[in-house]
């Protein structure tokens, strides 16, 4: 016979001291974890988010990987995207070619598309895959090209092989979510021909999202979330509608990689995503509470 | 555009002061949230709890139904069994008939069983149902004769209809779980011949427990739990085994009503049942704090 | 080698006489039992059948029980609905609570809500399950609480909780008889609220056999049928349509308990079901006789 | 209003005389049913009872189809075998060709069999499916060739063509019954290299009884059933067991075309048929009667 | 270890000559067998190819029996109707009876259509069956009797039981298709009262293709096909359109036989089957070479 | 009306002047084609092929594309596993980065694996899949670490993270070809702890043919087969069985990249697969031509 408490002292020690707050979040959080079981919730995990310094890009990515996991283990469909800009650059850097941008966008002849294949589907993707598959067998890389997956077409002559979204067959990524899997994609698309194409993850992200009728579309960003004024913390914004987030872009206030993530927040809410979120990927199990709790993290786009 | 935080103030106050906190709980509630899906909870209602003064009464129960259906929405299958030993007592004593007990049995001729009858299955039982039932079309009222759930025997002949459990046919019970109801269990069986028996809900929870193969049995007392010593609080016991319990009924120290509980919860845990508790349910959200934290309370028994 | 009949001499004896008679019966029922297989009937069973006498009861309930099992055996679908009068004014008088009655209908408090709910849920319900079972596992008592199968609203201010039906939900009466089972309904309901009310068993019996879109709605009373003049058995009516019996009820001739069995007919025909019946549950096996053979028995109303 | 009974005058008047006897017949007659459904019942007609003179023929199969479709429409799954001995006679005479017979058995060279293929497939086969099909579209008729229903073997050298049961194959047997077809069978075998052969139709049916598990194999000629001493009509053996088959075989008791029916019964309920049963075909609907009722029509064999 | 081919000497030989020959074959078939995967084919075989002299008929029939088992082993599901009109001849002569035509149709009293019953279902049928069924138990001879396949009516008062087409209910065939098996069908169609008629098979063929919603519809001619000039070889048709057939039979130039086969190409092209085909039987695996390679054989009408 | 044939000029003129030859390659290869249906083919597809010169790799890729698109057409269930190593070594001298041989495998530090994995996942996998799906939305391309397939460990020690496989778990394989995909499989493991390693193809595709219990596993090379004596063509191995593989590789007849070959084919016939062939992959529709005809081609392996 043991007199001592069934769990372990520290958790005890917490409970002890305050079961009442502890039923209250449980409390709060069953309805949440109940409501999206088996919804689709697509996640656009960035680049920047991979490769944040020495270290930090493993723990981070360790994070993000067990909140995915967690995800999954109640019920919750998480599909996740992702981009890798700075290892594209990084790996041109080493092969001695240099980059060249055109309004943010990388141009992209056919050795530079083959680089950025490479690094995208062979290195990001897997160790995203990786981090994830360490909880068991989970997790599966995608490409667009995979099962006719993302059908692109040049996005104007002079980026090369930079591509925009045709249409989007989302079959083999609801086959993969039936079947209890986490589908990690990455965005190279083709075209009828079979060329391929390197095309915007934020841009890809909102395009699946709409295509699998997901209830939810998040950025995980490195920025607390959009601002009204991009040079002043205090002007964070908590919630917006489509039509705010249109009249941030053309006024310029979405700068920089906060465009496009804009813009799919928008044309995803409008398409019937019930809701999109941009939020800030450094604060631990952003995803969880963002989820799970009645407080809002970062930015809210609502219909 | 608004810059306030998405949920209410509270939430958002609790969280801003604390989301680490929130998280870290998260992130120990949900391997459990997981780890109960599709597993079967027998949870003993006690008769005392439904009888404890004015409003206590109506606030302990409704409190009582919103843990299992929030049990229910996260996939928990829970099974209720309830008895209702205070309820009848009242009845006889409003129909002028004495109530007379031996070894802690209620003797019980034909007209005391129908008594009996009358008010675990038409007022304790439609009590519970009806509670649960402003949450949604879920909880349907069970007979252990609906459908042959619980094959009874005379348990000795002075005591007249009191039964002890011969066989349970969980078939009914299975099915109802099956569509997602939960079903609520008053405690009177019948014999071949269609005679029926008030029998012990402890007993029937326990066998019922063993019956479904339920993955966990939980009794909801007006006590902190089991104590090595009945008259000493700081005795209470946290966690024991099987024959820890045999021991202490064996020596007395197990008297009343905890002596039929501690029988139970040792049959369940020898014959497959994974946990057995004897909890206090006058702690506010008891059922969740136990299933979904580290921390325990009341007593644990473990095979 | 035996040369003697395989059958026993008592069937042989009357086969012997007429096995014409007989293969004619057997030809004539045939097609009637393939045209009700996995057709719901529902039948009300009144309270009065139930306490007729010494010993009388006992019989009378035994052979309808029969009846219900042998239609089951043969894929009919049976549904019983019951009421009890007759019995909650028996513990209302031992409780020394007088029964006040509206227009026939029992003024109803919540103390007399709490006896008639005990008296139907937990006796009378009880009875017919039992006597059920003695066959098999087939009979599962509800009451109109569970899964709220019945959403009932005050009838009137002056009557206190005597319900009116407001919506059936039969899923959970579906359910049971897909899995074989017998439902067994007391006609207790509640309002969203949870509030229980007491409802008239033909009305109810009338509403749940157009939300299962029955086949067949079958009193059984103790009179041979309905009669154009209430005093003249010599005007029984064979055969009746909903406008006949509409006239009949407003001329009044359908005096009494007749008045909304008369209008439960009239409005399921009009409604969908097939045929509606008021049969004398005194002629043993009259359902049988009624389902099976060529031959009617009391008044049939159709549409 | 209509104060006339519900039902047609004949069938209401034999019920008012009697409805007490209507009502035992079906207490008797139910359970048989519930205990028939979905059971294979497999029955030999004869070829006899095809030709029995001017008009009779029509009547007998008429009266035989409608017994069928009866006992298909309460879910019993009649498979039907047919002989047509005197039929393939007629026509050989027709055709100036001379039948000759050693033990019984027709010596069947390759015109001969192609003749009695014609018939018994283009023919008889014909007949009974037409005359069932007048009830609806159940029956399909089957030769033992369809499928490897059959396989055969030579008899012996010198009947030729004359074949005895290697192998039943009854799988489609088995596909048609499931989509509740009544399967119509002739009884001509094909040995693996596709030569057909002629075979006793008792004896396959006997076969076919065995390998679909039947619960029941009967057999309806033109005799009361089998007799200790075929002369003596008082010697009418109501009950047997397989022994005493094979003893009436062996004292040359079975006389004519009763030795292939009685080994027939004494081998099928050996390997597991519940009840074989050699019946009067000429009573109008035995099969009805022998079924569905107590009392027994001519010879029952038991294990 | 062997150094020899894997193959037998004669096919290696013929590879070794010319594998690239071979491999632009299969590269050629494989998407035919691919495109006739699950699709129903109607073939029409003439009652002419089983009559066609000494051996001849064993081999012509067992060649076409070897091709519709090949197609069905690579996921086509042929249907196969046969005619039997110089069999049914054969046994008027033999029975002393004269046949009579009009306008090319047999005048069928009840002796003929007994006769034409028994030849077509008796033993065309069967000799079909058992040519396939050398090759395993796949097909089952069916006539348009069974389960109302074929329901017919008089095609004119004078030559009695002559059928032209009421309905073809299919689903009998449907059920054996899905089953794997190959149906044989006999022409014999039956009015609602049952009564039977000997129909026109090239007729037949063409309803039952379009009953099933057919792909394709094959006669099996001694012909090469229709020809313009039916005098004339040189004027063979290739391919037609439902409205050149129209014009051919107007025109007298479908002569004989050939009329009902052009009428029942047009009629079937027109009512949706995809193809339908009048190929030269006598030509060798005929039915591969126009189902899987790019060239055709004989007259091919289309939409 | 079309006087000319059906099918295009080129292909009537070769069956006008051979159709029995056409008829016999037809009737040869339909059972093969049957045969093979729905089972399963690892094709090792190997990096030679894909870089054998300007212009010829695009076409050999295309024509192997072809064949095993039109293998999938006809039901069988091909997966493809690639290797790599001329295309890893480039992109290393690319990055300046030398490559260091032992036993003719790579040393594998982490840059090294870094870059072997881009080249395998992100390009020459890619480059397969893209081929593949030309013809319809069909491939999938997987790595050794998605949902767990290969779990490799360390080969030994000074060669880095060259792995070999411990473990294949094919669900995420299984899966695919269950919905029709074909997955074709960069050979890149990873332990428990996610490390990832290289492994060669050769070698997983035998253990992945085992694992998927393939009916055949088909190494494409670029050289006839396997000789005897590596030196000379004459000395071509038609057929050996595993033993004698053993017995080559022991006596080093299979040097350099054949003895990897040599040894998966043992061990996949010793562990149950079929048949296992080392083919040149040069041969156009080499694939085609081994499974559809009598001829072999290179070495057959048998158990």
């Amino acid at each position: 016979v043991a007199t001592t408490p069934s769990g372990d002292p520290t958790a005890t020690g917490r409970l002890a001291t305050d079961p009442q707050a502890t039923a209250a979040l449980l409390v709060e959080a069953l309805p949440y974890i109940r409501r999206f079981r088996d919804k689709v919730v697509v996640v656009k995990y960035g680049g920047n988010a991979l490769s944040d310094g020495a270290g930090g890009e493993g723990r981070a990515l360790a994070s993000f990987a067990e909140d995915v996991v967690l995800l999954r283990s109640v019920g919750v469909l998480p599909v996740v995207v992702h981009g890798g800009g700075p290892q594209i650059g990084d790996l041109m850097r080493r092969l001695g070619k240099e980059s060249e941008f055109r309004d943010g966008l990388r141009v992209t002849d056919a050795e530079t598309l083959d680089i950025a294949r490479m690094v995208l589907v062979g290195k990001v993707n897997r160790d995203i895959v990786s981090a994830i598959n360490v909880h068991g067998p989970l997790a599966v890389g995608l490409s667009g090209e995979d099962a006719n997956l993302i059908t692109a077409a040049a996005h104007s002559v002079e980026l090369g092989y930079v591509g925009s979204v045709s249409e989007i067959d989302p079959t083999i990524v609801v086959r993969l979510v039936a079947e209890g899997l986490i589908p990690v994609l990455a965005t190279i698309g083709a075209d009828e021909a079979g060329q391929a194409y390197n095309i915007n993850a934020d841009t890809v992200a909102g395009a699946v999202a709409v295509a699998l009728g997901a209830e939810k579309l998040v950025f995980l960003t490195d920025t607390e979330g959009l601002r009204a004024d991009p040079a002043d913390p205090s002007t964070l914004i908590r919630q917006a509608g489509a039509a705010d987030l249109d009249a941030l872009v053309a006024a310029g206030a979405a700068s920089g990689g906060m465009a496009p993530k804009a813009e799919a927040c928008a044309d995803a809410v409008r398409a019937g995503v019930d809701r999109a979120h941009i939020l800030d990927g450094r604060v631990p199990h952003a995803l969880l509470l963002e989820l799970f709790t009645d407080g809002g993290v970062g930015t809210m786009v609502v219909r």
